[in-house]
C-alpha cells in the first residue's frame, strides 16, 4: 500500500530563495511563466513570470546545445536551469545564465496575446480589459491590486480574531430580504420563491446571541439596475457585529483601529505591490466624525450650496464632505453619525434624544461611503412597533424576531465593501477596477 | 471636532483575564445572558454564558440592596459586579459573588424559551433544533460544533498562505456552470439567464494563470433535489488550485498536510471545543492511497460483494472501502485515485497509461467523500478535443478557453465539503447538524 506522508521538498526554489543572496554563483532551477523574450541575436533575455515578481534570465547562444530560441514562446511555462549572477539592472537585483530549458506547456498554435500583457500600463479601455480578464490579470500591475485586496481581507479577519470575534457563514439563498427594496435577486427554488441575500444582517445579529462577537467576508447581491462606476450586483461585504456595546460609537472605534491595523499590515506585507501601484496608505490614526446634519451645514456653508433634502446626502454632497474634512482636518476619512431615521433601515435603533435621527453612521473615504453601521434595536416591542409603524407585518419576520424575543444584547456592526475600499484606496475611478470578475446590468462574464 | 482614535478598554472583562488568577478576591465587572438561575431560597446561582463559556454567580439575599432576583430572568443580558472565588465545581474554577447587577436588555413579556438550551444536551429532535436554530444554537455544545468549524477553516488558510497560495474571491452569479447537469439554480438576471455557481472551478483555474497558487473559501450552490444525510443546496466550499505540479499526488500531498496542521491548530486553539464534544481527532500522519479499480476489488473480496458497475462508486462501496482501511490499516483517511474518466468531468486530466481513467482522487474521511480533486488539461488543443468528445461546443466556453489558448502550467486542485468535513470529525450522522442555517428542498428559514 502507498502512502500519503506529506509535502516533498521541490527541486525549483522561488525568488525569495534566491534573494536571501547565498545562492549567487551556484546553479539553480526553478519555474514560471515566460513573460517576454527579447532577441538580441548573440544573446536573448527571457524574462519568467512567477507569482512573486519577474526573473530575468539570460541565454546564450550555444551555450544550450539542443535548444533553438526561436522555438521559445511568450506565455509557454518552463522549467530552467541556470547560474544567478548578481545584476542591478534585473529586477530583484539577480539574473540567471541560462544551461537548461524545459518546456512544461505552450499556448495554442499560432496565437498571440490579445493584450500587452507584459507591458508595465495596460493601454486599453476598461471594458477590453474586463472582456480578456483571464489573460489582462497577467499583468504585474493589474494582478498586485488584487494582491492589496487579499492582504485587506487578512487585515480585517486578523483584528477581528485579537478582538475575540467568531467567524461565521451565513447562508445566501434565502427567503426574505434585510434591506428591502426592489433591488433583489429572485430565484426559483423548488418551486418557492427565493432570494439571493442583500446582506447577512438578520444573520449575524443571530450570531451575536450565540458568539457575543462576529464576522463574516462573503459575496452579497444586489439588483441594481443602474450601471455607475460605483456600483456592482455581487461584491464583498466585510460584515462584522458586536453585543455588550454601550454605544454606538464603539463600532466605529472597532473599524477604525481595524483599518489602521489593515494599513499596517500591508507597510509590512505587500510592500512590493504598495510599490507597484504607487499607492501612499493615508493617514488613519484618527478619524473625524460628524453629524448628518452638521456635515450638510459646513458643506451648504463652505460650498455656497442650498441644502435641497435636509433627510439625504446626494452623491455630489458626499464628495463635498470628503473635500471639507481633506481640506479642514487633511482626513481622507470621516465618519458621518446620524442619519435621518426614514433612509435607514427598520432595524436601526432610532436616537432616544431625537428619534428622527438614527445612532448610525456611514464611513466616508476619499468623499465615497464605504461602511454603513449602527446599533440595532435589540427590544422586541420596540423593534415589532417600528416594523408596525412601517407598515411592515411582524408575521413575516418570525424567525428574525426570534432573537429579539428571547433576548438580546444590546448591540451593532457594520458593512464595508471590499471593492470599493480598495478602489478607494488605489485612487481608480471605476470600482470594476479593483474587482476580479465584476458583475454589473450587462456583464455576466468573463 | 470629535475624532475617532481607536478601542477603549472596557470596563467588564473576560473569563481568560480571571482565570489568570490574580482577580481572585478582588471585584470585577462583567456582562453576559442569563443562561440559568437556580434559586435556592437563601441564595441563588445565576450562571452567565458568555462566548468563552460560563460563569457562576452568587447571589445572596439582602446583599444587593434594591435586587429583586425574582425579576431576573433567564436570557436576560446583564452587566455584573462581584468578587471573585475559587470554586473548583463551577466551570473554569470559580464564582463571582455578587454586588451588583444590571439588567442591560430583556426577553419580551411572558415568553419562555422553546426549547431547553441550558441543558447539555438538547434532546429534541433535528427538525426541531433547525426550526428554532436562532436559540438551539445558544447551547453550549451547538455552538461549540461552529468554532470547531471556524478552526477547520483558520487551519485551511493559515496552511495554504505559508504555501505562498493567494486567496482570490470568484463571482457567484455565472453565464455557465463547470459541473454540469440538471442540479443547477438558475436567475433572472436582468432578462439574461443566470446561473449560481456549483463550483469555483473555471476561476480558480484562471487565478492559476496569474498567482500560480489561489484558494478560495466560499459558498457553493447545487440545486439536488433528493433529501439525504450528507447533501446541501448551499454548502462552503473550500478549493485550493496549484500550478506547475509534476504529478497530481501534489495535491494529494498538500492535502495531507494542510490537515494535518489543521488538527493540530484545532489541539492547539480549540482544547475547550474539543472537549466539550468529546472529540478525539484522527491520526492522520500518513493516509493511504489506493486505486479506484483496486479498491472496488479489495472491498469486493473482503465482504464477499459483488461488483456492479466497475465505473461508478456506490455509497455503500465507499462506506465499506472506509471500512476496508480502518481495519486493515488503522486509517479513518483514505484517498481513492484514478477515478474513470466517464464520471470525471470534461476538464479532468485522463491518464496517457490508460485513458479510461483519469488522474484523479476522492478523498474518503469515515467511509464518506469529503474532497475531488485531480490534475486538469492544460493544453488547449487537448480540452477542446475532449469537450468535442464529449459532445459539447467549445465556442459555449470561449471564456474559459482563453486560459488554455494563451499558456497555462500544468495544474490541478482540489474542493473540500466544509459541512461534511465537520460531520464526519464529530461523527455526526446528518451533514445539517454541522450547518449554521443548512438548506435543502424544503428548508429555505431559518
Amino acid at each position: 500500500m502507498e502512502f500519503v506522508t506529506g509535502i516533498k521538498e521541490k527541486e525549483t526554489i522561488n525568488i525569495a530563495d534566491i534573494i536571501s543572496g547565498e545562492r549567487y554563483g551556484s546553479t539553480v532551477k526553478l519555474n514560471g511563466a515566460v513573460h517576454t523574450i527579447r532577441d538580441m541575436s548573440e544573446f536573448a533575455f527571457v524574462v519568467l513570470r512567477k507569482s512573486e515578481g519577474l526573473v530575468q534570465c539570460v541565454f546564450e547562444d550555444g551555450r544550450l546545445a539542443d535548444f533553438n530560441i526561436k522555438s521559445l514562446r511568450e506565455e509557454s511555462t518552463v522549467e530552467v536551469e541556470g547560474i544567478v549572477h548578481k545584476e542591478d539592472r534585473a529586477p530583484n537585483g539577480f539574473e540567471i545564465l541560462l544551461t537548461k530549458i524545459i518546456v512544461l506547456s505552450e499556448p495554442a498554435k499560432e496565437t498571440t496575446m490579445p493584450i500587452p500583457i507584459s507591458k508595465w500600463k495596460l493601454n486599453t479601455s476598461l471594458e477590453t480589459k474586463l472582456a480578456l480578464r483571464p489573460v489582462s490579470l497577467r499583468n504585474i500591475r493589474e494582478r498586485a491590486i488584487f494582491k492589496i485586496q487579499e492582504g485587506l481581507v487578512r487585515g480585517f479577519r486578523d483584528f477581528l480574531f485579537a478582538q475575540n470575534f467568531t467567524e461565521v457563514r451565513t447562508p445566501k439563498i434565502v427567503a426574505g430580504n434585510a434591506e428591502g427594496g426592489a433591488n433583489v435577486f429572485k430565484l426559483e427554488y423548488f418551486g418557492k420563491k427565493a432570494f439571493l441575500a442583500q446582506s447577512p444582517q438578520f444573520y449575524k445579529q443571530t450570531m451575536v446571541g450565540i458568539y457575543d462577537r462576529v464576522f463574516e467576508v462573503a459575496p452579497v447581491f444586489r439588483a441594481e439596475k443602474h450601471n455607475t462606476t460605483r456600483h456592482l450586483n455581487e461584491y464583498t461585504s466585510m460584515d462584522f457585529e458586536m453585543g455588550y456595546i454601550e454605544s454606538f460609537e464603539e463600532i466605529m472605534e472597532m473599524e477604525q483601529a481595524m483599518l489602521l491595523y489593515t494599513f499596517e499590515l500591508l507597510k509590512r506585507e505587500y510592500e512590493k505591490e504598495l510599490k507597484i501601484l504607487n499607492i501612499e496608505l493615508p493617514d488613519i490614526t484618527k478619524i473625524p466624525a460628524v453629524r448628518f446634519d452638521e456635515a450638510k451645514r459646513l458643506v451648504s456653508e463652505k460650498y455656497n450650496r442650498k441644502i435641497k433634502n435636509p433627510y439625504d446626502l446626494e452623491p455630489e454632497e458626499e464628495v463635498l464632505i470628503g473635500k471639507y474634512f481633506e481640506e479642514e482636518y487633511g482626513s481622507d476619512f470621516v465618519f458621518v453619525t446620524h442619519y435621518p431615521s426614514k433612509k435607514r433601515p427598520f432595524y436601526a435603533m432610532d436616537d432616544p434624544k431625537d428619534p428622527k435621527y438614527t445612532l448610525s453612521f456611514d464611513l466616508l473615504f476619499k468623499g465615497m461611503e464605504i461602511t454603513t453601521g449602527g446599533q440595532r434595536i435589540h427590544q422586541y416591542d420596540e423593534q415589532v412597533d417600528k416594523m408596525v409603524v412601517r407598515g411592515m407585518d411582524p408575521e413575516d419576520f418570525t424567525n428574525y424576531l426570534m432573537i429579539h424575543k428571547h433576548g438580546m444584547p444590546p448591540h451593532g456592526g457594520l458593512g464595508i465593501g471590499l471593492e470599493r475600499l480598495t478602489m478607494r484606496l488605489l485612487n481608480e475611478s471605476n470600482v470594476r477596477e479593483t474587482t476580479l470578475f465584476p458583475r454589473d446590468v450587462s456583464k455576466l462574464e468573463p
